[in-house]
């Protein structure tokens, strides 16, 4: 059998012990299929002296991580501290400048820097490996840039983020609010302290901008699209949701309409019958179509000790058996600046739910609205009567132009009758 | 840019026109995937007047296909001819013999001589690929080979053709009986004239065994295991399935059980709100559980031109890219036979459907032969009162051992009131 493949790992929390743990456990059948032996001989983190899950003692300490990157004795390195910048940038520059493989866990890091690090990885011939940064239980970053390389991509979409999806089925489940299912996520260990990057979408938003990258060959940033969160869903919508055959999910959306790039995260709902619809919990589920391999959907878990270190070793096997890829499936220097698709361009259904006093007149005034605004509503639902009080509304649309619903919506707000502004959500059939 | 990489194609059906399609509309983008142009510059097929559905004649035709093997100007033979020996067979160890690498969506030629010609690949240094083999429009021979690679993985499920999964939605929804079905899968060209090869479960044991070989690195034929089609499935079990809360499908399954592989084509009955029973129509569904990387369910197109093709072009981009995997990712002379895991060593639940006169009694001598083979009975369910005429009775039960429950039916056939031998179907929980 060949030499060793010899990684440093930098970032000992959860997903670098259980690498240390997988390549410990499945070491003999994954030397197998690498054609050699896969063995960590440094690892770095922050503190030497931190009490971890597992032990570490038996490798060479690096008390500078950048340091593995210029030893001539390590063939990888594996970047699992976190973060978009700071170490973790330093390092994966390092890396790659000096012509050594990156394998990466950091969704944040490809999601900013991306295409500048696959750039820097193809001039120095460098492979930038990240598989695990988006839902390390489904092999879709090699799905996409390998499996289905055949085919034009017209969309990507997917449930990317454990901890929204158990909070929105949890709601469901129970009858519980947001706030409730929240507190039991986080006791359950599935949500931060500090929640805002799960719940505000900033997470799904950086899984969602590595898939787009990857499904359109595009140079894409944050600020050219939008990213919404789950907040601002109510028990009731998910119990009108349910009501009218559907559930919400968080969905992260990447679509091509014509030579544009539709992207988006925000909650939307799915027939609660479908493939998608049936994804619960902490799982995480992506969807593709393409031209010739027709729709794939898979569903796995997103993140997690296990899952992680499962995508992270994977991408170690290819580096080991020696198959190159580029970051991106194609050379980075073709990846431009997309086009992008905005509410004048993207036709939808949707789910306008609307608090407004009781008392007659009000849905004649919404329906005259809707009905200048060219919006053909498919149903409306009120939930009971209660004269001179504050109800519900909940009306579904046909396909309609978002620009023209939501321009309805802001004068809808505008009636005097209803209290709060509309709350829209897109209705996503797949 | 590279020397383009050329390929010849032998089988010009609609398999074969979908990868000269495929690779004329994406050719571009294919070739910045492959870093060079893939190029047909071969085809072969068994008669050259035939109409067809591409246009063939700028290629050069080759009489006879196993001339492409020797060419030194063909870089790959892409076999999309068919049959598990004849001219397949031939022309797949003439092109390995030769070094050369050998592309097939052929699953009857893998599952039948997967091992040998593995051996005969690895010999030469030639790659074998075959990833349409199994579930075109899914990935799921590079998921397991590579995806997955750092996982021990304990079972591989699958929902592996579409034709059957078609008829037993069909029955589902529309209430008709199997015939009824298959007659309209024929007409809308799902299922073949002769269909036998896929209601006998034949096509899923095929796949079932490719995947068997590579998830559990297993040399594995036919005769180790059995296969069950779904012509005893009657539209009144699956409607008794419904009323309990199950669907029934085909499955493929092959599990570990201790250091015993369990492997078996047939149908089962599985939560109708579970992501597997949500899986409807012409769709294929592979469920995998590894021990790191979780539960992973991915469902797409299992067969057509299209999804077969795109697979097929996969296969050819990681040779046009230099990518080097072994056939069944481990080499394959450390596959072994393994041992078999049969009714004595199998757990599961079970549904026992019976037609038995309605008079006094029956159900009193079914429920003592249960007792006496220590099976729990979960539920009891029978439609209709009709005395001294026969009903349907349907029992389920907890976990019992398979054999026991065998014996149990073969006894319950016995009773003089039980006018046919008991329908047994497996529950399998995902």
């Amino acid at each position: 059998m060949a030499a060793p493949f010899r990684i440093g790992i930098a970032g000992l929390g959860t997903v670098g012990c259980g690498v240390i743990e997988l390549l410990k456990k499945n070491g003999n059948a994954i030397a197998d299929r690498a054609g050699r032996p896969i063995r960590v001989v440094a690892v770095s983190a922050r503190s030497r002296m931190k009490k971890r899950i597992c032990p570490v003692k038996s490798y060479r300490w690096a008390s500078d991580s950048l340091d593995m990157a210029a030893d001539p004795k390590i063939d990888a390195v594996v970047e699992l501290i976190g973060g978009q910048g700071g170490v973790a940038k330093r390092l994966a520059e390092t890396t790659l400048k000096a012509g050594k493989p990156f394998v990466t866990a950091n969704k944040a890091l490809l999601a900013h820097h991306g295409h500048k690090l696959a750039m820097l990885a193809e001039k120095h011939g460098a492979p930038l490996m990240y598989e695990a940064a988006v839902a390390g239980g489904i092999p879709i970053i090699k799905t996409l840039r390998e499996g289905l390389a055949a085919n034009n991509i017209s969309a990507v979409y997917g449930i990317l983020n454990g901890t929204c999806n158990y909070i929105l089925t949890a709601m469901r489940e129970t009858g519980r609010d947001f706030h409730d299912a929240l507190k039991e996520a986080q006791k359950l260990g599935y949500a931060e302290a500090n929640p805002s990057f799960d719940i505000d979408g900033i997470d799904t938003a950086h899984k969602l901008n590595i898939l787009s990258m990857l499904t359109f060959g595009i140079k894409s940033e944050f600020k050219d699209f939008r990213t919404r969160g789950i907040t601002c869903i109510t028990l009731q919508d998910i119990l009108f949701a349910q009501e009218l055959g559907y559930k919400i999910k968080l969905l992260g959306i990447s679509r091509r309409i014509k030579n544009k790039i539709f992207q988006s995260v925000e909650p939307c709902l799915v027939p609660a019958d479908s493939n998608i619809g049936s994804v619960e919990g902490v799982y995480n589920a992506v969807h593709v179509e393409g031209d010739f391999s027709g729709t794939e959907l898979s569903i796995g878990r997103g993140a997690g000790g296990g899952p992680t270190a499962s995508a992270v070793v994977a991408d170690i096997i290819d580096l080991a058996r020696g198959r190159k890829v580029l970051p991106f499936g194609a050379p980075a220097e073709y990846m431009k600046k997309a086009a992008r698709a905005g509410a004048e361009d993207v036709f939808s259904r949707f789910y306008m739910r609307l608090e407004v006093v009781d008392r007659p007149g009000v849905l004649a005034g919404v329906s005259a609205i809707m009905r200048d605004h060219g919006l053909s509503i498919e149903a409306v639902t009120q939930r009971g009567r209660d004269p001179g009080k504050p109800v519900s509304i909940v009306m579904t649309t046909h396909m309609v132009k978002q620009k023209d619903m939501e321009e309805a919506a802001d004068f809808i707000a505008a009636i005097k009758s209803v209290i709060k502004p509309p709350s829209l959500l897109r209705i996503e059939h797949f």
